[in-house]
């Protein structure tokens, strides 16, 4: 998974206020909307209960082979398949395949895309729920010398948290998701039947940021709308065993700026003597400028015309989600985390958070031009580049966003300047009511001391495939433990020390057990 | 010699009008000084006449030894002297005092600096008259295998042009300097005696900007300040034979802008993740915005408060100098040579030339934060750099123009941008009228059939030490051709071919020899 993604909220904060959204479309002073929480009611997972059902028989089985759903995940790491490099893709993707066979699925085959090609698969259990299960089976790629243990050797090492499986994607993603498979192979066995028709469709391109997982959808995208919610089988607890549920993400436009010299003006082959800048134009001035038109002298206000249009304010749910995430956290903890003396302007508690879950935003990720070397070098550079993203919250289409920048640029001079669209796509939103959800803290609450319940994340990833154009619920989940991604020494917790809060293996299966029943039962 | 240094005067176009300078200080609309000729009258070299003096027997001495001179300036160049590496620089150092106690001079030593050392040396003819040498016996850094015949084997080669020495430092700056010596020698072998006394001043580290050339000024400056002007010796002609004087530079100051997180708000230790800009103030946009406050939108007019005030307007004998620049160029050829379609505004001519000698610029010589990579990588950086400059016109101190961009950043809410000061010099100019420049137009005309007298290039080099410091009128002067400093197949022109209009090491010695004849004169 992307790492914007294994991120976790941020707005964790203390306090309450008031109510409203105040647009101002004066471009000459723009002012951010004003996002205020006018209740004083606060959430807690508490109030869904404990998933009352039992599964023994399941649990035994489990428990029995637990030495063979081991060898399931190893075998799945031992399988490099690194989506950058096109190593072991193929076999990474057919592997999938075969096990969805072998479990039982009636259909499981390759999906051809432009890239590497996506995993389908049906198990009809003529069950009344569906649920669908989103895989990815990329992973990153590794610096082998990095690594205490080799990252595709999936070895057993002793940890202080107890024993993990070291591997590159032992925690992102394979692990977590073939220990979901484990736990539906075992109601399988023991019981014959699930509880759930299951879909999958996996992609092998979510590390390369899922360019083409919207092709996968294509194909089977009215099926997939008769879902009734997906699940991405993720280890969110923390190490306190904390369970961390996220309902939402912004969504986000990527994009690059760049000037070059033209028949306007400036050098147009290479850089000249800097000396010619009393006749020339500047393309790196250009393109300062440019950025600097957008924002307000802070940086901190997007001063665009109409940019915060159509922000949608918290309703009442996420309000009260909002309340909850603030009563339970301290903001001075993730800023010292960060490294960061103060928010901006600032803000603190409902302030933050507000700003931080439903303001969109417009960051420079890189910028770069000209003589970036030791001591001095006098010279006009022919050409300035930037990369920019801006987080959308629901309501901010990334296509009008991305065309209110483009008319901005071009009314204010600077049209000239090329804008290479990298990345667009919308944020997504999951109620906390939808029986998925109410599922998955009920069997949280089962597991865990404490679910929390975050209304969004600031960070993005494109889950509007599910909750906007299938129309259905989408939350990551699983109990269970896991660092590392993207990192060298990724690992998965299989067996926790004795004290330790988090879950293990077997209860992590034992735990998605319990979804599949508690959502067919809902 | 430094790059901005080999170049010549861009302005050079075609036109004429009426003169003022119009400053405007209002902060909030800031409009550049419109500086304007209001003379019609042109200069023409040609009305000093060629110099008429002739030394044949000195001449005749030149051509018996032309085997032995060059074999002079073989021995300098087959001594490494590499400034930036610390190569060869104590022997080239001692090689020098050592060729001047060689050639007669009574005084010769190193002087010691906080670098590496100076060369100082006097010989006293009894005369009325003095010149000052500024020598650098330094060369630039060279990337042996990129050479045709390896950079200090100094051997003769074959060319389109015809026999030319080829080496590190053939025409930057060893080749012309102890050709300059060889004449002088000469003189001295066939008269007993100099026309003039010379006081020599050189530096080891010129290729590093002169930091230490102020501290060898500093031990002989009221001996210098009696000098009747200096020369570098220069080839100075163009492969269509017309030889280029250089009559002033613009000074210049550049520094480095650097924004970063702290106390105030932004990631005071990394990168953080790029979703937080919703609550974290971004360095890159401080910068950003730091920078764009400095221009108009179109990058081209500095709004720092009072940037322009002092620029002293074109005197009558400047006016008259870009006149006949104008009259003897084309503005498309250096627009070309550039690959720039246009000058800022459309500016021609006149304006052009005005504009380009005597408006300070702001410019960016580089600019760097965050991820620069290929791809998306979604990041809120912690730090950002910009590198600029700007050139100065007579009139502005640098000094001052540091101070009031320094104010300004702190007046606008950029008092935590660190500001990095790394050269700081003023423009310097010399008078055409002065008798050391009448003499090298005299001699220039005995020896091309054009000089082009430029009153000031664009570019900068720490002439002030001479102009200003000193008081004494200074130009880069000598015939002969020579090219590639600071690349590979670095040469100087020695054999011309029959038909060339360049002058070889013969005339250029003879040309000195009359320079030397011709100061004395006056």
């Amino acid at each position: 998974m992307n790492k914007r993604w294994t991120f976790l909220l941020a707005g964790v904060l203390a306090a309450c206020g008031d109510v409203t959204v105040e647009h101002s479309v004066d471009a000459a002073a723009v002012e951010r909307p004003k996002i205020r929480i006018d209740t004083d009611e606060v959430y807690s997972a508490t109030s869904v209960g404990q998933y009352k059902g039992s599964h023994d028989d399941i649990y035994r089985h489990i428990d029995a082979n637990l030495d063979g759903h081991l060898v399931n995940i190893q075998r799945w790491l031992r399988q490099p398949s690194i989506s950058a490099q096109n190593t072991g893709i193929r076999e990474m993707a057919e592997l999938l395949r075969d096990d969805l066979l072998a479990i039982g699925f009636q259909e499981a085959e390759l999906v051809p895309t432009d890239g590497h090609p996506g995993v389908w698969g049906y198990y009809d259990a003529g069950a009344e729920k569906t649920l669908m299960l989103y895989l990815m089976y990329d992973v990153q790629p590794v610096d082998p010398e990095d690594w205490q243990s080799p990252p595709f050797a999936a070895e057993l090492v002793e940890h202080e948290l107890g024993t993990v499986l070291m591997a590159r994607g032992a925690t992102n993603q394979k692990g977590p998701q073939r220990a979901f498979l484990n736990a539906v192979q075992s109601i399988i066995d023991v019981r014959g039947e699930l509880p759930v028709n299951l879909m999958v469709a996996a992609e092998g391109e979510e590390e390369l940021g899922s360019p083409h997982y919207p092709q996968i959808i294509d194909r089977y995208e009215e099926r997939l709308k008769a879902a009734d919610g997906a699940i991405f089988p993720f280890n969110s607890q923390r190490p306190d065993g904390s369970l961390s549920l996220l309902l939402g993400v912004k969504g986000i436009i990527y994009f690059e700026l760049e000037a070059r010299g033209n028949a306007g003006g400036g050098p147009t082959r290479a850089e000249i003597h800097g000396s010619y800048k009393a006749l020339v134009d500047s393309p790196v001035l250009h393109l300062i400028q440019a950025i600097a038109s957008m924002t307000s002298k802070d940086g901190n206000t997007i001063v665009i015309p109409g940019y915060y249009d159509g922000i949608r304010p918290p309703n009442e749910e996420e309000q009260v989600l909002m309340n909850g995430v603030l009563a339970t956290s301290n903001d001075d903890d993730v800023k010292a985390s960060l490294g960061v003396d103060t928010w901006l302007d600032g803000l603190t508690g409902a302030d933050a958070i507000t700003e931080l879950l439903f303001m969109p935003t417009l960051n420079v990720d890189g910028i770069w031009a000209g003589y970036t070397g030791e001591g001095t070098k006098t010279i006009l550079p022919h050409m300035a580049t930037a990369k920019l993203d801006s987080r959308l919250p629901p309501g901010i289409d990334p296509e009008e966003a991305l065309q209110k920048i483009r008319n901005h640029l071009d009314a204010n001079g600077f049209a000239d300047i090329e804008m290479r669209r990298m990345s667009a796509y919308p944020a997504a939103q999951t109620s906390v009511n939808s029986p998925l959800v109410q599922a998955a803290i009920g069997v949280g609450n089962k597991y865990t001391e404490r679910v929390s319940v975050n209304p969004r994340i600031a960070g993005s990833a494109p889950f509007y495939q599910f909750t906007e154009r299938l129309g259905i619920p989408m939350v990551p989940f699983g109990i269970g433990y896991g660092t590392g991604a993207h990192a060298p020494n990724e690992f998965m917790l299989i067996e926790p020390k004795p004290e330790s809060p988090v879950a293990g293996l077997a209860e992590i299966e034992k735990s998605y057990v319990d979804l599949l029943y508690a959502l067919a039962e809902k």
